[in-house]
């Protein structure tokens, strides 16, 4: 009985004793690349800091430096308690204009955030440290940090270490691959990706563009926190690439659904330091020039494709859906409605059982609030699931009215990990089907993080169970040693 | 270790093979009456069809009559996609008036929903047949459905028990309890409340209100709806009962959170027959009645502490949580503030966690959606844990600065099945603490539904684990043995 249980679970209690014990999955091995194609002019590390003091190992300080000046750009968090990352990373942004950028520093284990005025000060130091290593002017790096709210981080420690960070910067896949790691926090694998992409006006050369990012199940007190930094060594003007990124993550990291929760923390930075030479992609006029339209494609794919890596890592999921809205009179209102079904528990629940429910969605449709009047009519409204192996639609509601479900269909494409849901609002009132515009798409997995860790807690709690270890390594701990306020 | 599992999950598989399996918890015996004054006038029944093949004797059918024509009012769900009753109830209410409403008759097992001409006629056969049985004319009846979606309703089942239904009627506190529990689905225990009250117009009257409702943890598919239905023998105009519900509603069941999604059939009716005798209470003019106003109190109290019914039988829930927002500018935002905590999953967890995580309830109240612009101000922001036993209040965050926590007396807090956090505005950035004004109160249960029967079907269907019928009644089903489509 211990070893079925244990086996039900395997995976799925994770180690928070450090910000990552290098166990991962073997169901998560296939997203960590083995090799990149990694930006020129630019050098990363991972170090150990221990930035709580159960970490004695494992990095927890990322360096991400630009051998030259940079633009940079950043969407910051929307909640109103910023931490003071937010706030210095911000301001910092702002006074140089998106320009003269050298480097990124990110802590995970301490998320500075409700720690005041001295919490500011401790942002900048960390900041002007890697500028005085690097040998370059005051702020002319951004900060991040992730971890527990309300504490002060330990930054003496921090500093001592950011001169070995600096010396040991590198260009290498595993530095790369060790400084996604270093921003980990329950995450149960790095989260890396890098491509080469062309731009019109110079058709023979290749730019690079390598992303990290963070971001998990979201059970771990005050770990909730969503970051990224993306590198490219295209030439970039900073109102570009503000607009770009601005772009991107609304359709990537804000079109994704784990716990709903937004962070203190939240940011996603982009550097380009124009390393890989050619014409420098310049904000649209009148008119979007080809370079940018180009680089905003290519920097919206890549960004969704780092933000599904954190979809595939929430915590107990079992699916990666993909929900489609088509036909929406206006994509703000598809939108909404693509986040309502991707947010609904009970649609989560049901896909989560294998059970073709078109019911559940329909209902998050019909309640989503803010859509525009006349988004939603029942009788226009279609339901389907488009297999991902290209097979036929499987239609569940045609125009208000349900469909004959084929159920030992629905059963064979409900087994699959991942799955494609379309609802189709046939152009609402006004509109026509297939009247075209963007489709809004959410990315989400199918199971609430919440269960197996409180769970796990029961099982704590109760002391009765044996075997417990053989629910995760030796150092597994539900919760922190520390008081994590 | 099966009976270690099985006592931690005691009480939290439920049996979903019939409306209600009789078999109530232990800890959720206190909330069912033993007794009732109910309002004159009035009776009730509860009475076995079958609306679900499998449902083989548990009442399904509910009828609530007055002997005289009544005042009505109903709040209905905000879903795009209404179901086939809710469509005929509003029309009945708006051709009436709002009065001369003799009944309401309830069935569960079916929603009625998405299905179409046919199951709008089915619905007005419902409640015609009611009205045939009572010999009143035609559409007297309001009409309410739960269960599965898209399927249409055993019309002929339902029409042939009507008049048992009817027939049955009686005024005792048996037959009151008996509809409650008719109108379950995976509730675990009938919610049913009745008091007596007076009005400042004939202070040595007294009047009777009683009320049911129904909505649970909201696991199975498609049985998400929240009904309540209302009865007083106070007179009371249909204009004024109206707006009375609208206010009770909008403070009591659009203020509990179990798990967001808004079903296609949620409504709320309240009727009043005046069989008290006394004067009719009328809807405010240029200001309110004495007896408006104390009727609004009445009634607003009474469905706070119906629908928290509905919160104590949240599924999974170990806690029963008030969030009470103070000093905000306006209540709308304080009260989207409240929602916002309510339904975060961090805060739950916590909570679950007996974590005295105000890390979590801070981030909530920042990326609160919607509010008024300064509303929420760092430095002006409290929370607190306000223990039920009435003992100090517990600082946890006291204008924006974190409080020393006493850890030894948060756990002791956190022990208790009830818990009030306070989170305090301060009156925003124009306003003052203690500015006064309506506070904003939410109440919700801390478990995620999701956890327990997700984990439940993994054990179904490891099919290794023995003991299973440990988990529940020999009728306990995940899934239904029918499709749930």
């Amino acid at each position: 009985m211990a070893t079925s249980l244990a086996r039900m679970l395997k995976g799925q209690v994770r180690c928070y004793s450090a910000p990552l014990d290098m166990a991962i999955p073997a169901s998560k091995q296939r997203y960590i690349p083995t090799t990149g194609t990694y930006p020129q002019g630019f050098q990363v590390s991972g170090t150990h800091v221990g930035v709580k003091a159960s970490n004695t190992r494992f990095p927890d300080l990322a360096l991400i430096a630009s051998d030259t000046p940079c633009s940079a750009a950043a969407v910051f968090t929307t909640n109103k308690f910023q931490a003071a990352p937010v706030q210095v990373s911000r301001k910092t942004l702002q006074s140089r204009k998106g320009d003269g950028i050298r480097a990124v520093v990110i802590n995970s284990g301490c998320a500075n955030a409700v720690t005041g005025k001295g919490g500011l000060e401790d942002a900048v130091q960390m900041g002007r440290k890697v500028d005085e290593c690097s040998g370059v002017e005051n702020d002319s790096s951004l900060v991040m940090s992730t971890g527990v709210i309300g504490q002060r981080l330990p930054i003496s420690k921090i500093l001592d270490r950011i001169p070995t960070a600096h010396s040991t910067l590198a260009s290498t896949h595993e530095a790369w691959l060790n400084t996604a790691r270093a921003i980990c926090t329950t995450d149960t694998f790095p989260k890396l990706l890098s491509r080469t992409f062309t731009l019109p006006s110079s058709p023979d050369r290749s730019y690079r563009l390598a992303g990290m990012t963070k971001g998990a199940g979201m059970i771990h007190p005050n770990m909730a926190t969503l970051l990224g930094v993306l590198c490219t060594d295209a030439a970039v003007e900073p109102a570009a690439l503000q607009s770009i990124l601005k772009h991107a993550v609304s359709r990537s990291f804000n079109s994704i659904s784990i716990d709903g929760d937004t962070s203190t923390n939240d940011t996603i930075a982009v550097l380009a330091n124009g390393a890989a030479g050619g014409e420098t992609v310049r904000a649209p006029g009148a008119s979007a020039s080809a370079d940018y339209t180009a680089l905003q494609g290519v920097v919206t794919d890549f960004a969704q494709e780092l933000s599904q890596l954190v979809v595939r890592d929430g915590e107990g999921a079992t699916k990666f859906v993909t929900v489609r809205v088509r036909n929406s009179p206006d994509y703000e209102s598809g939108r909404m409605i693509a986040s309502t079904i991707a947010r609904s528990p009970l649609v989560k629940t049901a896909l989560y059982g294998k059970d073709a429910n078109w019911g559940r969605i329909l209902c998050a449709v019909g309640y989503t609030q803010g859509v525009a009047e006349g988004t939603v009519v029942p009788e226009r409204t279609s339901v389907s699931f488009r297999p991902v192996d290209g097979s036929e639609v499987l239609k569940l509601l045609v125009n208000g009215e349900p469909e004959t479900v084929d159920e030992q269909r629905a059963s064979v494409i409900l087994q699959n990990e991942d799955l494609e849901i379309e609802v189709d609002l046939g152009g609402g009132e006004q509109g026509a089907a297939g009247c075209g515009g963007e489709d809004a798409v959410y990315w989400f997995c199918d199971f609430s993080h919440e269960c197996i860790p409180a769970f796990a807690v029961d099982i704590i709690e109760s002391r009765e169970i044996s075997g417990l270890k053989a629910f995760g390594s030796e150092n597994a701990y539900i919760y922190e040693e520390e008081p994590l306020k």
